[in-house]
């Protein structure tokens, strides 16, 4: 075999192995979003349990415990899969250390739940600590997608973390409700808790417009929610427009947990048929890449004229010229020079990266972003939204994206003095 | 052990893998700039060859040859070293695809040489066709470098492909003014070649000199060169200022090869050094990661309260505010928390990520600076350095960087027509 057609060979493998890589990911995004799920209803039912002092709810919770545990299983089980030597050595370090984190939430999640057994916390206090093993849970997702090589599986990923992320701040909204609902009468830092978490579930849904295939994107357009939705914006503006300590009439924490429910429930069905989708796309284009692998073994190519080394483009001009053409990149080897198949593969590879490139930056935003806001929240000892505000505020007042400031802001934390 | 512990140890297995799998790019960047090297020595003389219409410098390219090959023979056995099922797991598909590339040049190097042998090809086309092949070859060590996953490792590399790119530069120079100097006359195209390789060589340096270690920019600095300098300075000066068609004084062919010989053996034996250093670091890194692993496997850590997982910062948190802690991060494990290993970890590998951000962004740009270049050759028939320089007039016109530029030109390139 040519020595070209060889190293051919051994980039498509290396293809393979990284969506090999991708379809185990998938699967441990999958079983994690199912325990986000259990654990956001614990959350909703806790906060009931805790603001009702403890009169109500401990049955529907107890249950619902039930129900957390067997999810959790399910993730650990999918943590055992991956944690062998084989394993290890193909997802990248940071998949690992976060999942390592995650585990630790989990640990911690035990005596957490005594403490509202025995209700000795808050409401408020139970739900932050909930959302922040949720969100050490959504940063196990976030790695996945930020770590896939293939660029319309990262894509949807990439949408799947943000409708994730965007299902979580709903269910924070009916956590945050409940429990001023269920105390009858709202606070500020809970009405201003509430608007940040609405706002921050539209920008997390717009962007899982941005990178959901169309037909996802239509299927959640026309999910059966409006109904639910005229009820929750219906008591969505009773909670935030009563005065704080004014009891809050028309309707009781019933109605706004169920109606969140119902929207979350909705948002869960979705979000099945994302991870679904998600499934089966790494299947295709593993069965796309094997056959591929196939064609290459099988492949004779002609020798062509040496020379057409020197005439020809580069892979790298016709990458940027020619992005069409790859894909008909396959399919018609047959009488094809050793030097076509390589300059197909060399664009095709170009193409990917750039598409890559384009996921990768919005991720990478995401990033900066929630770096800047922890380093206010640590430094200036600001709540999660009032941080927001803040850079909101600066992108608004300097007419500047809000990853510009956060990039400003992370300029700035060698000055900072240390919050420890 | 406890599951957070495995999942620590599982990243730090993956960072020695990774670092592995660096050491055996690097051998191959070591073999691959010797090869480099060779080419270059052959592109001159062949050029001299030429030039002279195969009266002199037949034995010297001979010779030349021998040395070329050996030297092929060496990266060959490097690719294949590489190209075992084990390794096309490790390195990723795009380096193959780069090194299957390569291949392709290093076989139609053969009629190439033929085609010298019998003065069928002029000095620029053989020079030009040279520079292809090196040019493929160097971007499997850009590869190398934009795979590469440590941030100091991927400085070292990015600091290397410059001075190797700058130095092929300094190959071109010498094959460009040999061919006026054996013609006994410039040409106006030959002129401006030079002057663009010149300009070329020096940002190279440039971002040699941001990417290497201090020692070796000293080194750099420090080299035996000014003498060549002044000799070739003043050649330079000749050969761009003698008007195209008259006889160039006062200096021949032989001086200009030995002045540009002399610059270039000096830069192989910094290439040589850095190489050296990479190799080293490599090993120390290595080693480093080797212990860390020992020690966490050796870890007993305690349980601490689980409650410090909701009460302490975040990884991500501490990651933005604290980098100056992750210096002592291992080492003093002895009565630590798995919480502090697990934040330790994230903390790391987040700071590594961010070094990495920085070079990459490096290779980024002038990975779209190239491409938009090889567009508007393409699309316009220039030359490099007729599509160079257009692009360096826009930015300055424009008062934008040359990426911003190229970015612009590539944005373009969906509405040009195809070049072929």
């Amino acid at each position: 075999m040519k020595p070209g057609l060889r190293f051919l060979i051994a980039a498509k493998r290396c293809e393979i192995t990284e969506l090999d890589q991708l379809a185990r990911t998938s699967a441990l995004v999958e079983s994690v979003a199912r325990l986000i799920h259990e654990l956001q209803r614990e959350r909703g039912l806790s906060n009931l349990y805790l603001a009702s002092c403890g009169r109500r709810w401990a049955d529907e919770r107890s249950s619902q415990i039930g129900r957390s545990d067997a999810a959790q299983a399910g993730v650990l089980a999918c943590f055992d899969d991956l944690d062998t030597e084989d394993g290890a050595l193909r997802l990248g370090a940071r998949l690992h250390a976060r999942i390592a984190y995650a585990l630790q939430g989990l640990d911690a999640l035990v005596t957490l739940r005594q403490r509202i057994d025995a209700q000795a916390t808050s409401p408020a206090q139970a739900s932050a600590d909930l959302a922040r093993l949720i969100s050490a849970l959504l940063a196990v997702v976030f790695e996945a997608a930020d770590s896939a090589t293939e660029p319309l599986i990262s894509r949807r990923l990439v949408a799947l973390f943000n409708f994730m992320q965007g299902k979580e701040f709903a269910g924070q909204e009916r956590a945050t409700g409940s429990a001023m609902y269920a105390a009858g009468e709202p606070d500020i830092q809970g009405q201003q808790r509430l608007l940040h978490l609405i706002d921050s579930q539209e920008r997390c849904l717009q962007t899982f417009g941005e990178f959901a295939s169309p037909a996802m994107w239509a299927r959640w357009l026309s999910a059966p929610q409006a109904e639910d939705l005229v009820r929750l914006e219906r008591m969505r503006r009773i909670v935030s427009t009563t005065p704080p300590g004014q009891p809050l009439c028309g309707a009781n924490s019933q109605d706004w947990f169920d109606a969140c429910t119902s929207r979350i429930d909705t948002m869960r069905r979705i979000e099945e048929a994302l991870v679904a989708e998600l499934l089966g796309l790494c299947r295709e284009r593993t069965a796309c890449a094997r056959l591929e692998l196939e064609q290459l073994q099988a492949a004779t190519p002609s020798a062509g004229p040496d020379a057409d080394f020197f005439s020809r483009p580069t892979p790298t001009d016709l990458a940027a010229s020619d992005k069409a053409d790859s894909e008909h990149a396959y399919g018609h080897q047959l009488g094809r020079s050793m030097l076509d198949l390589v300059q197909d593969q060399a664009r095709r590879l170009q193409a990917m990266e750039d598409e890559l490139e384009t996921v990768r930056s919005s991720l990478h935003e995401r990033k900066l972003i929630e770096r800047a806001k922890g380093l206010l929240m640590a430094h200036r000892q600001l709540s999660e939204e009032a941080a927001h505000k803040t850079m909101r505020q600066m992108a608004m007042s300097q007419n500047r994206r809000l990853v510009e400031v956060a990039e400003a802001v992370l300029a700035m934390a060698d000055v900072l003095p240390s919050p420890r």
